[in-house]
């Protein structure tokens, strides 16, 4: 059976959807056929059959499912094998994780890079992506972006606790990757994709790590390219 | 068999060791009877024959086994039945919570309230902390408190991923504790022993979750008695 996943789409088929990362990588680890449908931004319309507005959005069947945490748990409830987690207690600890990235690593890289984004979207999808983070954090993209250097250096460190567990395991699950994996994973894919410049430095072990799970699932995440 | 651990004593026996409290939970967790040894941070004779100068030190018959996360790691293989972190891949993010409360919670936690811990502990164990503290940050204890109310509501929010992942679930873990929990207990444990006023506010979700952790294994928590 094959799954559909709508992911947001840029120009030149870029998908460069934060979230959706983990789901792709996700849908990956469990070996499922999955069809990949884009959506711009600003196209509301095209997945208003969700009966909300954000993307990644999972259908199996008749079955629709929205938000990645959500796609997560559906797919480890549906599979009933071995875990996406790595078990219970892991899936417990991996919400953490989640929760983590979404509220230290995602509202500080978001609103800084979110100026590059406009050169791999169109124009409505540029104006819509503005408009939304201009709101949100009450100045222009440009005010958020003009410390870039200190910033990312800044953002870099933020992502210490992880360094610190990669020098004793390959992964953030362990001898394998999971989908905490995953879910780190995503804002630096992400960044990858939109940011002319990579946030990493050639040596840090974060970036050994993104190498690892680059080459996952027949380089999967190799297929969206970098923009640096 | 009865496990020794030797951990931090300060004044009318209070034992206030950060990093002690995570094998003490550990140690409760795996029903071992243990004889707990109290040393004066600043009486280095007293654990010199661990062959280095850190609490908590576990004795077991012959061996000698230091740093709380090289005992709780020796505690997991010595079971081999249940698993004290839970499962291979909890136990891998179980480390990233280690890192993370070592490197986000601890260093800002520690040197904030360090001059209330010379409130309960003698003159000399008082001096030996002081210069400790104070070398490695390069502040007296007086500075680095001086905008205690901030820098705790700051401390507060640091904690943020750890309460949106209680809304859905009574421990860090899941369903029941294990050792994550029981790190980030630990500097939770040390500030209501040291702090002559509670950090954590009422109603808040986190202190709701340290009533439970202190609940645990016939209230272990609750024989160190709060100072506030």
């Amino acid at each position: 059976m094959t799954l559909t996943l709508y992911e947001l789409g840029g120009l030149n088929d870029r998908r460069y959807s934060l979230f959706s990362w983990r789901t792709r990588m996700a849908l990956a680890d469990r070996g499922y056929a999955v069809e990949y449908k884009p959506v711009r931004v600003s196209d509301k319309a095209a997945i208003a059959f969700s009966k909300q507005d954000k993307v990644p959005i999972l259908v199996d069947g008749d079955r629709v499912v929205h938000d990645s945490w959500r796609i997560a748990q559906y797919l480890e409830a549906r599979d009933g094998t071995d875990s996406l987690f790595g078990g219970e207690t892991a899936q417990a600890l991996t919400r953490f994780v989640n929760s983590w990235v979404d509220r230290t690593i995602v509202p500080r890289l978001v609103p800084l890079l979110m100026i590059d984004v406009l050169g791999i979207v169109d124009e409505e999808d540029g104006r819509h992506l503005r408009k939304g983070i201009e709101k949100a954090f009450g100045k222009t993209l440009e005010e958020l972006s003009a410390n870039r250097e200190k910033d990312v250096a800044a953002l870099r460190r933020l992502f210490d606790p992880v360094r610190a567990s990669l020098r004793s395991q390959p992964f953030i699950c362990g001898s394998q990757p999971a989908y905490a994996d995953y879910i780190v994973f995503s804002p630096l894919q992400w960044a990858r994709i939109v940011a002319p410049v990579d946030i990493l430095e050639p040596g840090d072990a974060l970036a050994a790590w993104r190498e690892r799970m680059l080459d996952l699932y027949a380089g999967l995440g190799r297929t969206a390219p970098a923009r640096a």
